[in-house]
C-alpha cells in the first residue's frame, strides 16, 4: 500500500536521486552522465539549506517503508502578471519522480494533487513547472498548458 | 539618432507604462483593462525596491532625450539544471517594449544584444524570457528557443 509523507530535511539524498534521474530519462539530446553528475553536486549544494529552512518543500510516496516517489515545490518571488496580476508569488513544481517499479498506479497524480493543493493552501493561486516528455501528458490532464518561455544559452 | 542608455530608479512610471503597454498589445484572451490596471499598480509596488537597489537592471532606447523603447534584466535564483549544471542563477529578461512609432528599425535587436551581454558579464551563461506573438521572431533569429514550461491557474 502506498502513503504519502511531507519531505523531510533528511530526505537530501533521495530529492537529490529522484532529480538526477527524471532529467536520465528524459533523455534530451546532449544531458551526458558527466553533465548529470555535475549538475547533481552542485544542486546538492543548493538544495541542502532550502529543505532545512522549508523553503523547499513537498511530497514523499512510500511502498510499506520504501520511497517510491517524490514531488519538490517552492514559492518562487515573481513579478505581478496578468496570470496574477495582485501576487507577486509563483508556485514552482520540480523533481517529480516515480520509480520505474511503480509508474501507471496514479501515484503522479496523486503527488501532484497534493502539490497543488499545498501550493494553494499557502495563498499562491498561479503555479509553474518544467514537463518531461514522460510528465507531460499527466500534466495536461491535469489542466496545466504550455506557456510561451523561451531559453537561451548564452556566448 | 537612437541611443541607449542603463534604466535608473527615476524610469519607474517608464517601466511601469512599458510593461503594461507590452501586454496590453500581445492581446492575450482575458486580459481586460482591469487585469492590465490592477497588475500594473501591484508591480509598481513590486518593481520600486529591485529598480532602486539595482536588482531590476536593463536598458532604455531613446530618441533624442524622448524614451522609445526599454528592456528589464533580472539575475534569479534556480536550482543547478543540466543546462547550467554548476550555476544556481539565471538571466530572466521581462518587459522588452518598443514604441509603435521606432518598431521594424532594430532597436529591439539592439536591446536584446545589450541584455543578454549584461547577463553574460555577470557570470551568468543560461537566460529566459516570456515571449508575446509580437517577440517571438525576434528571439528566434536571435537563438532563443522554446522550453517545456507549463502552468496552471489553481482552483
Amino acid at each position: 500500500m502506498v502513503t504519502t509523507r511531507p519531505i523531510a530535511a533528511s530526505d537530501l539524498d533521495l530529492v537529490c536521486r529522484h532529480r538526477e534521474e527524471m532529467f536520465r530519462v528524459s533523455n534530451a539530446p546532449g544531458r551526458t552522465e558527466e553533465i548529470l553528475r555535475t549538475m547533481t553536486a552542485a544542486f546538492r549544494d543548493w538544495i541542502a539549506p532550502r529543505l532545512n529552512d522549508g523553503r523547499y518543500f513537498g511530497y514523499i510516496a512510500e511502498d510499506g517503508r520504501a520511497p517510491v516517489a517524490g514531488i519538490g515545490l517552492m514559492i518562487i518571488d515573481w513579478p505581478p502578471h496578468p496570470s496574477h496580476p495582485r501576487e507577486d508569488r509563483r508556485g514552482y513544481v520540480l523533481n517529480v519522480f516515480v520509480d520505474p517499479s511503480h509508474r501507471k498506479q496514479g501515484i503522479g497524480r496523486m503527488l501532484m494533487e497534493l502539490g497543488e493543493a499545498e501550493i494553494a493552501r499557502r495563498g499562491v493561486s498561479f503555479a509553474v513547472l518544467h514537463a518531461t516528455r514522460m510528465g507531460q501528458p499527466l500534466y495536461e490532464q491535469l489542466g496545466w498548458a504550455r506557456t510561451s518561455e523561451m531559453a537561451k544559452l548564452l556566448p
